[in-house]
């Protein structure tokens, strides 16, 4: 394991609350995925699949981050999750400070995943640390092929890319070969994982992928090696 | 006509120069707009279907912004139109400087109308008036009827709402009417119509709309008035 150590002073105030949100869920073996998309490409909708799936095996709270509304964190709250919405106001994307406040509400000892929705934008958010293990990338078939190319930022900060609703494809001109490309071309690193939380095709993947990465942080922390 | 006087001290460095656009605009009758929406909801798109209907009655040059690629400037210059691509980097947004200095490129005299296609974020664009005569916000069917309840910065600034890809909605919860609802809980001034450049149904309500005001701007030059 490769220790990197940091001079806090080179930080920006973000990234030192980042880490110390990063430690908070260290401590409590508790994985955190920040999960980032345009609006309408359905983060909502694939937090509402996994929890259906998971929540026998694994405990998964939310952080719901909107302009307005509290839409999304109903809806989440209604597959039995603890969560919270983050009302921003005006603002862009979520920071570290807010995600460490709302943190308090939860019980992080009695939770293995904390699942951050972001703000429904492809640019701010991928500046904004917040502490989490993984960054997931949304896209939807219906946006375009192209999306990969025009958000460099998304592609080159995240872990994965997830294309949802693949089950419109057949009504759009877009292509999954090409949105692959596009993709690796900016991040060769990045999982690709297509799918449709409306049919369910191309999910299981996605479980696995999820599945994995809470259970590798559940056992650093029981192996003691998380910190 | 009601005249309003500013006092500059008041506004922002951005307004400032949004307003010496918006007086060159003025100056060369030509009528500008705003493009705003989430990525991939079909602003290049739209313009494209735009200038193939009205390139024969008013000449339309275009400025669009995107972090990267040049793919959409040169969709839109295919159909014969002058148009830049503003590279941001990463800014997820137009500001009026950027506008004001691209401009320079342009004879203005020769043109109608200038189209801005915004970078793809339906948030920041929202804070930024870049000189536009009117700023129309754009969303697709497949990103799902709460939107507008959801980037209420984008209904409240914006004098028409577009919304794209209604052959879409068949394979989609969407529904119309609660989109255009949730758009009039937040913007009751908005025109909304809905339009698939696809099929091209509900295109001619939008033609109407967009040469109508272009055609007011010219005649508001051709008459003295606009200044």
């Amino acid at each position: 394991m490769v220790t990197i150590k940091i001079n806090d002073k080179l930080l920006s105030k973000n990234d030192q609350l980042a880490l110390a949100n990063h430690a908070l869920f260290d401590r409590h073996g508790v994985w955190c995925l920040n999960l980032i998309s345009a609006p309408g490409s359905g983060k909502t909708t694939l937090i509402e699949r996994t929890v259906e799936r998971l929540s026998d095996r694994l405990k998964i709270g939310a952080l719901v981050g909107d302009l307005d509304t509290e839409n999304d964190s109903r809806r989440i709250a209604s597959h039995g999750v603890p969560v919270r919405q983050i009302i921003t106001g005006g603002a862009c994307h979520l920071n570290a400070k807010t995600i460490g406040e709302f943190l308090s509400h939860f019980d992080l000892e009695a939770l293995d995943v904390m699942v951050i929705e972001n703000v429904g934008n492809l640019v701010c958010p991928t500046s904004y640390y917040l502490g989490e293990h993984h960054r997931v990338s949304l896209i939807s078939a219906p946006e375009g092929d192209d999306k990969p190319l025009k958000y460099p930022g998304a592609m080159h900060t995240s872990d994965a890319l997830v294309i949802n609703k693949i089950d419109l494809i057949p009504y759009t001109d877009f292509s999954l070969e090409r949105a692959r490309e596009n993709a690796l071309k900016i991040g060769s690193h990045l999982d690709i994982m297509p799918l449709s939380c409306k049919t369910g095709e191309g999910l299981e993947a996605w479980i696995e992928w999820f599945e994995s990465h809470a259970r590798e942080i559940k056992s650093r922390r029981e192996s003691g090696t998380s910190e």
